[in-house]
């Protein structure tokens, strides 16, 4: 892109992303589409009464929908129709609804301190939001809101990710596995329900301030047995003599620097010829790949709504940080693309790799 | 667009929009292009002193400009140089920073509340950040923040508007010209130095609290002896006996009826032949034209962060109104497009129409 006018252009593009994003999420969260998946052919007034709203406005609000193709109106009665929107099953829907829910409550005010975020390393969105200094993982904890924007799309993500990354690598029978930054255990869980064997045990680590939950899980899962849990910090040490480390969901958290003594710590709780299991968000090698959104999304919202650093790798990177921490890599595991939905942001690999020395 | 498939990536779209937006407006705001511009080949590293932020920071946020080709980097020395930027002439980018930079500060965190806004007709937004009830024009004089924010767009529409539209109508000489909602005056001088005739008369209507700056700007340009203040407000009544009535830059701020009720208040204030002049921006007639892009920005923008109320219409919609209220629409100016920028996202156009009985 070189003529000035197609960087304009492009820029226009960027001008109008809050808006759009706004705009639609605001018709779904008013009930107006659903409103007209009810009932077709309601106008502007009908809309309005249904939704609490003027008429003038839910029109206003419509013109992008209209725009679309999302939704279509009859110029004679002035009535409103699901266009597009009514192709779109129900289950998909509601997955982007709750993207664009997270969205909205955990991202749109948030960014607007990204600059502060990147200067400090901070989530300075959540300080100035909620005087909250921490993640957005540990403020779900505590503060009602973002435990209601983060909450449904983590079990939405876990649900559509977990048996894809469960059955990417193997467990030999009876290892010793450790879930690292394990959380409340459902790591560990499905360890024990997908890759069980006679002898299995699994460590659940994170912060000790998760054991009781984490514990509580395991036996109302029925595991408590095969499971332990151990408190600490990944950036610390973590415990020895296991023979999987499964690093789940955070590398992209860490900076550089973080994630290589990540690595190499994992290396020290192996035994020899133990394995690490890699779960992340990659880059694609060819960062220009206009079909892949992670660059359009993922680093405003790791610095700025999530952890304040960090942020995806090539995955030709983190091949590069893992032999430099003393592995080697056996074996890459992509999604089959044809069960990628076409709203996904998020392209995750599985990365398993050997300690090599 | 009937293909769920192509509704779910176009859904994608809208959801990287936010972030997006930010990530480029954060690459400007923290100074990493002006850092670029000024040395080309600064690595990751060298940014991070520049700027004030570490390197990894930078790097994730110079992810999306490397893909849209807006930055370039150096793969063996990791030194990155302005790619497609370089080609854009200062005051373009100027002018799309200046717009940038009321969406953030102006638009970014009132967004969240669109939904409110829409609801109750307030911009909800505005209470909830500065504890502000009433419009962002209002806020603005009395906001810090939102003054800087709209301050410089407004100078920078200005400036681009104003002469094309003081060269779309006549105004006979000798007239009595009305410029309702005038603010502090700048219509009626600008009618004053480029439609001035012997006997010409401007009077600027708008509330009373503006009297005092108006005549102090009429005094320092030299016009007083011309101009004249009348406090009221546009929906209950104007001031009677002119030949022209201005209505700039507000009719899409309000809804239907009061659009009405405004031009019936205009044409009232008009003799006999006088002739209303409306600068506003339109919808397209098409309204799914994917070159006009102001179905995408203007819906929130209004609602949610100006006035919480109105926004565009077709100029058959206003062709229409005038026609209800007693005018007949004789002449209707647009910009020449080959003076449109690419990254202008309002397209306005100037209605002029006479008095019919």
């Amino acid at each position: 892109m070189s003529n000035p006018d197609a960087v304009l252009a492009r820029m226009r593009e960027y001008m109008v992303g809050p808006t759009r994003f706004m705009i639609l999420h605001a018709c779904f969260e008013l009930g107006i589409v659903e409103a007209l998946r009810k009932e077709s052919g309601l106008t502007a007034a009908d809309l309005g009464v249904v939704v609490g709203a003027k008429p003038d406005a839910v029109e206003q609000l419509l013109v992008l929908p209209l725009k679309e193709g999302f939704v279509a109106r009859d110029e004679t009665t002035g009535g409103y129709t699901l266009g597009s929107l009514a192709d779109v099953a129900e289950p998909d829907l509601q997955r982007v609804l709750t993207f664009m829910g997270m969205i909205k409550t955990g991202m749109m005010r948030q960014l607007y301190y990204l600059k502060d975020s990147v200067s400090t390393g901070r989530v300075v969105g959540l300080e100035e939001l909620y005087g909250f200094e921490g993640t957005m993982f540990e403020a779900a904890a505590v503060v009602p809101e973002v435990r209601a924007a983060w909450g449904p799309l983590a079990r939405s993500e876990t649900a559509s990710v977990y048996p894809w990354f469960f059955s990417s690598f193997d467990v030999p029978d009876g290892a010793r596995v450790l879930d690292a930054r394990g959380g409340n255990g459902l790591g560990a869980i499905m360890t024990c329900q997908l890759k069980g064997s006679p002898g299995l045990r699994v460590t659940t680590f994170d912060r000790p301030e998760l054991e009781a939950e984490c514990r509580k899980n395991f036996q109302a899962q029925g595991v408590a047995e095969q499971c332990d849990f151990v408190g600490g910090d990944v950036l610390e040490s973590l415990p020895g003599g296991y023979d999987v480390v499964l690093l789940k969901h955070f590398v992209d958290m860490y900076d550089k620097d973080e994630v290589l003594t990540i690595l190499r710590n994992a290396h020290g709780a192996l035994e020899p010829g133990g394995q690490v299991v890699v779960l992340a968000p990659v880059y694609p090698e060819d960062i220009t790949d206009p079909g892949d959104l992670q660059a359009d999304f993922f680093p405003a919202y790791i610095l700025g709504c999530v952890v304040g650093r960090g942020g995806l790798q090539k995955l030709s990177a983190y091949r590069s940080w893992l032999e430099e921490a003393g592995f080697e890599v056996t074996k890459v595991s992509a999604k089959d693309p044809a069960e990628i939905p076409a709203d996904a942001i998020i392209n995750r690999v599985v990365i398993c790799a050997t300690k090599r020395d």
